[in-house]
């Protein structure tokens, strides 16, 4: 925009437009919002991602996001200690724990393998999950990385590295729930064709 | 989202989810790229948000935001001194610099006439107006108030205010440029007939 209110309120755009998904008119938006509200609401917003970027850290055991030194789901003693569920990030298992589908416990690997991008295998959360295998009493992992093609191949990775040390499993690839099948693009199509299922 | 990560982490998704148009799912995303960005990147849009909620106040003469005493509009030697542009919010003050339409000056009420609300004249910049052609040299209001119910009559009430003291206009309203007379709503469509111009 032309500057008009000044550089405090431009800086202000010009960092909100750094977040994901905003482009400058939601920019303005919120940077209007935050003008418009108490400003008690306003502080408490820039003190949280303070706060959060000085106390939030990855977990000693699984790489979740934690305050302490261990995350809540490792501490909890009700979880299944014998199955573990690989992710790329911390946001993933938000997914995954709001289908209360899965009660064993996690490791997040910071990302997926992509060497064009100099992501190789130190640079994840890889070798600290073949400890925590080979500490034993781990019956399965799930690899539950994207279906991206640098997921894919994490995924490869893993289980070649893990192969006849423990279960291996993969999230099922197929047609989404509630989708029309006119809309599903060819490469989904044909994976729920070829894993169909008995009925 | 079931607590996770704990309160810190969770305070800043509810804070994130105070803004408009910021849902759960939007604000997890947030949170997640503001974890995953350098710490000064984060830091800078908390440090953002606080400067310009200490820094950042209304203009003395037209209620623009400003950092200074006055804004950069009223400073501007080379806007039109003889036209005021009426607007509710500074955010329009934008919408309306973007068009490069208008090379006046403005006024900005901090809301609309709201009864219903407790908005009454005395909580917006009304008498401000008022005194400002009271001072001479404006030849012209321009009532640029939204086109809702709101706007309409706090458009009607300033008038009434200012009907024999300076030429009043308000922006037309009609079709949007380029849209299909098949989509306009009737009102829209009402209003462009019954204002129709010469060809």
């Amino acid at each position: 925009m032309p500057v008009m209110f000044g550089p405090v309120m431009e800086n202000l755009v010009v960092q909100l437009t750094r977040l994901p998904g905003v482009g400058s008119r939601t920019a303005h938006r919120l940077a209007f919002h935050l003008l418009r509200v108490p400003r008690e609401e306003a502080l408490a917003l820039a003190d949280a991602i303070r706060e959060t970027k000085e106390r939030i850290r990855a977990c000693a055991t699984c790489g979740n996001l934690t305050e302490g030194q261990t995350c809540e789901v490792c501490r909890d003693a009700r979880r299944d200690r014998s199955i573990i569920c690989v992710v790329e990030q911390a946001v993933d298992l938000v997914s995954i724990e709001r289908t209360n589908q899965f009660r064993g416990l996690y490791h997040v690997l910071g990302g997926a393998l992509s060497p064009l991008d100099g992501v190789d295998p130190d640079d994840l959360r890889i070798a600290d999950l073949l400890r925590r295998v080979g500490n034993g009493g781990i019956e399965e992992v799930v690899l539950a990385t994207s279906s991206t093609m640098t997921g894919e191949a994490t995924a490869s990775y893993l289980a070649e590295q893990l192969r006849g040390r423990v279960n291996i499993t993969r999230p099922a690839s197929g047609l989404p729930v509630g989708s029309d099948l006119e809309y599903a693009d060819e490469v989904t199509l044909g994976r729920a064709l070829s894993d169909r299922r008995e009925m």
